[in-house]
């Protein structure tokens, strides 16, 4: 598998529509690479994965390891994952997540058109994350989901954070902008992170994704029937 | 190589930015299948490809066969090609491109969602085609160029049309609905196909492509300094 191609199960605007009762088993996923996030089947929390290992991160706070391992035959209906090896490595601070996104565009001038993939390891603080924990029906929208969405607040904590920036004129497809991960050092704790600082310098590792293959659910109802609209002010409510 | 995955070398709203005077060598494009079609550096006319031969279809009505033996170093700003390996074939009857469409639909119910490849052998009549003669300068925008267009009509005519459908939420990655090249049993005529009937029964073959792959142009100016705006209307009229 070529270092830094983007594979993405799915497409967001299916996720936001409700499509999540069914999907393809997480050995799947992990065949494209070794970093990267997602979502359960029915959006039971969020997904994260870093060094080849896959976490689900639950909204009553506890973290499930080493699902590669134990749990690859469970599914997924959204995934974004690459064999990540990053060309650029880097010591940063930022102040806030909107902050962070100018640090990365320095490092990456001319990038608006392109897909790129980042981790940031080391302490942050003022952090918050949510985590979804699951559709009450089989079609329920994300953003319905995402109401009752459960917050968890950090005052420090080191972790990684795991990352994707998409493009604008990928909105729909993917998430446009920044979107972020975190999961604690000790994998006890994470989700998908709503804010954050660094707490001095963290080390900040990026690349360009020349390559961004889709797949589509196959034999999906959920998926052949969605209605795909873009709903670009749901995704940034959701996913912002 | 997986037969049906579709690849595509940029994206649309680059092209109509006016993004062309940089691009792949067309051997790199047929490394990834045997049906497509595109352009060529500058918008030089039109691209199609089909049985692993592609031709080059210009403006003043002639086409250059053979260029995977002849001209493979040639570039591409933008081209779509997959190995096609249909899942059905049949023969159809259609009055015009949208009665052409709406058999598609038929044949593939529930496919709103997903893109298509599909190829179309027999005899054509009130065919009209259009060929681009080139941007006048680097950045000529495509609804510019395509302001210059020439269109050839065909009373009677045998050949092939090679298409692809793009679902309407991948609009400015590709161009939403039908979009088709036809080329002339003899190879002689050709260009980007604007009206059509078929002439009693012709055969349509036709797959699903449950993967997307798109490859972003690397180290190229034009793209990275684009303004990716999805330009509904002016890709229906350029390319519709």
């Amino acid at each position: 598998m070529s270092k830094n191609v983007l594979y993405q199960y799915s497409v967001m605007s299916a996720l936001m529509s409700g499509a999540a009762s069914s999907g393809v088993p997480l050995s799947h996923i992990l065949q494209h690479g070794n970093h990267g996030l997602g979502t359960f089947k029915s959006l039971e929390g969020e997904m994260v994965m870093l060094d080849g290992h896959m976490y689900q991160m639950k909204s009553d706070g506890s973290v499930t390891p080493n699902l590669e391992r134990d749990h690859s035959d469970w599914i997924s209906p959204f995934a974004m994952i690459t064999h990540f090896e990053p060309t650029i490595t880097t010591k940063v601070t930022f102040s806030s997540k909107s902050d962070l996104a100018t640090k990365i565009s320095a490092l990456f001038p001319k990038s608006q058109n392109y897909f790129l993939t980042f981790r940031i390891d080391g302490e942050f603080q003022q952090v918050g994350v949510r985590t979804v924990g699951g559709q009450l029906n089989p079609h329920e929208k994300l953003t319905d989901v995402g109401k009752r969405q459960t917050t968890h607040t950090f005052p420090s904590i080191k972790g990684s954070i795991i990352g994707f920036r998409t493009p604008e004129y990928f909105q729909g497809i993917s998430v446009a902008g920044d979107h972020m991960h975190l999961i604690s050092e000790d994998r006890k704790f994470g989700g998908h992170l709503q804010a954050c600082e660094a707490s001095g310098e963290v080390t900040l590792s990026a690349a360009t994704n020349f390559h961004f293959n889709v797949e589509f659910p196959d034999h999906d109802e959920d998926f052949s029937e969605a209605d795909l609209v873009v709903d670009h002010e749901g995704i940034q409510k959701v996913e912002g």
